[in-house]
């Protein structure tokens, strides 16, 4: 019988071309769905809750796939993390429902950008942290973070145009944990470069050069020029997603 | 005139073939001297207070360098920084006493290992820890390893046999830290792979494969071959030289 399986994966993405399948390139999906072939012996598509950037990381990446075997779910899970390089783990598989569907049963993705505000740059947080080494105004990013929930087309906070680019965003907050900037954003789907888009803004915010009223402001007029840069991809983390 | 300096470093040794300079290889003696030769535009050699092995950290590295500059010391430290590769990173520079030497002044060493003890591994911490999936016996291991604060030979420690290989461990405990057991330990100075065999021989004790009484009977009979395996370097990292 023809069982739909569901995944739990976390992965350093700093060497892989992203999420997304790519003829002649090292990405996420690639490697799973070559792992998968290797133990099953057949072709078998993964579908993934989110479809990372390049150098974008995971720590809650949900996917699924269907296949027919006689290998029970723990052989499965044991024989795929043995085949896997090591920046990628399955952290938990299972028997799901036949119509579970990683991306479209999803109800919301929470992504983490974290931020190292320090003189110093550590050796040990590069892969994962935007160093920046000046001081900035957490308060006022803080205080912009929440501005950003609302459902409204994000195109402005995008790279690309949608034909539906209505997302609504349902917690956005900035945090500071130690020498760390930290932030968390949830939303029912994102646009491409989406949260880093707004971290990008974030930290214009922080630098004084866009004012927190002026958020509103880039929302109506809809120009991506006027919101920040995108900030790079390492910073970020897909840390759930809610079905 | 001719200055002496002083630096902190902290580098992730992952893509390093271990501190010492090597023809042809990259290290970190040799990268950091490669940018001390760009930035002063003069062979300049660089001597480090303890000499990591390949894949070893560093968070509290101590070197020493002797030039005639008209660079001041805050100038040299962007300078290197800016030069050197982003896993490298210099955290502090400053003029030294004419007859301060990295390796030769210190008094001590401390050197931290980590150990994942979790069913699944991390992808974000592969090269900072060692994985170690099956339960282990860590208070057996806790109750070991200040049997090893002692002056000795530690040759059955080593993987060398060397003329004076008496040395006096001073710190040697292991705690637990949320998923990681981590062991730390602080010598006067260190055989090769000293550190590593030690943290084989405790993982042997959490196993239940030799007995913390045994440890004094490795000391006694001087035996390489009755100490634990060598670790893995990567769960290793010089995080502190006292002078």
């Amino acid at each position: 019988m023809l069982q739909n399986y569901k995944l739990f994966l976390s992965y350093d993405g700093t060497d892989y071309h992203g999420w997304q399948r790519q003829p002649k390139k090292r990405t996420i999906q690639g490697t799973l769905e070559n792992a998968l072939e290797e133990i099953l012996r057949k072709k078998t598509s993964l579908i993934g809750a989110g479809r990372t950037d390049a150098g974008v990381h995971a720590s809650g990446q949900v996917a699924h796939f269907k296949t027919k075997t006689s290998m029970k779910e723990d052989e499965i899970f044991r024989a795929l993390n043995s085949v896997l390089p090591r920046d990628i783990r399955v952290n938990y598989l299972s028997i799901a429902q036949a119509d579970f569907h990683a991306r479209k049963s999803a109800k919301s993705k929470i992504y983490q950008y974290r931020i190292l505000n320090a003189r110093d740059a550590s050796p040990f947080l590069i892969r994962y942290t935007l160093h920046w080494a000046s001081p900035i105004d957490v308060e006022s990013m803080k205080k912009a973070a929440p501005i950003f929930i609302r459902k409204h087309d994000f195109t402005p906070f995008s790279s690309n145009r949608l034909l539906h680019p209505v997302r609504e965003i349902t917690l956005s907050e900035i945090r500071k944990k130690g020498k760390e900037i930290v932030y968390t954003v949830e939303a029912n789907g994102f646009l491409r470069y989406m949260v880093r888009t707004i971290v990008g803004t974030l930290l214009e915010i922080g630098r004084g050069k866009i004012t927190p009223e002026e958020i509103d402001e880039i929302f109506k007029e809809g120009k991506r020029s006027q919101a920040g840069p995108t900030a790079p991809a390492r910073g970020l983390c897909l840390i759930k997603v809610n079905y």
